[in-house]
């Protein structure tokens, strides 16, 4: 997780918005854990719960929303608005 | 769950959108979990666990709710606009 | 719970919003668990424990934000507008 | 909890608003689990289950905030737009 | 927790409305256990409980974004506008 | 976690309304649990808790969108525009 600060919410199409939801998601654990180490403890516990499997992907979601409002939902004008 | 880039929020009716809605769902868990093998273990667990259903269909509602708004909501304009 | 394909948000009143809200929400837990059986097995233990009963709650209330949305909350506009 | 149809989101002030994203938090439960003897059998359990008490306050605030947009916040216009 | 009805949603500032989530937070947890007195006995629990802190925390966070929508984020248009 | 009133919910850049959806988050907990010598018992259990972690980042990114409607997602108008 590198801590390049956050310097925009637009990307160029749905997936990259997707990656960048998983970055702000992961940059919420890491602000409250910074502890690196620690973080590695925890993974693969995690990471072998369903229930919190689900829940990272809730997260997720909940930046994903923000992120593809942000982007206008990578909504292309149809052409007579062009 | 293929790995298909994710191109666009825009689909053909609310059925298609609630697919998406599941798909986007599932790759917060598939990027969280890579391993296709760990999450085929995991899966008999929670889709037998009424809690972890419930909580993956609230994942699922979120994004659904995402993508309507990129469609929308699928309307189409009543004909005196058109 | 029936498998028809879901062609729009649009419902004449909040109350037939909140009954597509509830199928939505249905859904999620239909796809992640499709047997029929579980899901029949499942129903008796979490339809008893509050914590679920919340839980399945919520879910609707997100996929009823969506559908009031798409409905434009159902308003109707001032008679000056028409 | 009565069954009475849900005709309108319009409120007349935020307290009433919040009432009604009330009722339909329980119209979530009480469609999960239509038996009110079995809802009774719950209501000692969870009403004193601070968890519980906390995520059926937020079943509400999910639903005050679709209730809040419909009446678009109730606030009304400055003079000048009148 | 006072019981007076909510009026508005509006505030002088971010202050404010976040303690206007704080109370509609509380409200929601008054009305589902109206006994003031079972409150105060769960309190020194859940107060005590990581887990129901943050619950508390986010419940608080769905009114803030309501009331921070009602009050147009308390933005100031820019002097061009005015 | 200073008590400073919040003024405002604009920030120069992302990253920074990053920082405040964190402070908003704590905000919600400083309140429910005023006193900070339990919280500091609290933080070791719930820093070393992946489900507290995710649950925590949860409460973040719900005021990260709010934050990010409050600043028009920093987006900056193209040219044309201006």
């Amino acid at each position: 997780m590198p801590n390049q600060p956050l310097q925009t919410l637009l990307t160029q199409n749905p997936e990259e918005g997707y990656a960048l939801a998983v970055t702000l998601a992961q940059k919420g654990v890491g602000i409250t854990q910074p502890s690196e180490e620690i973080r590695k403890v925890l993974r693969p516990i995690y990471s072998r719960d369903a229930n919190s499997l689900i829940a990272a992907s809730q997260v997720i979601s909940i930046h994903f929303q923000t992120i593809a409002a942000a982007n206008n939902y990578w909504r292309t004008w149809p052409r007579y608005f062009q």
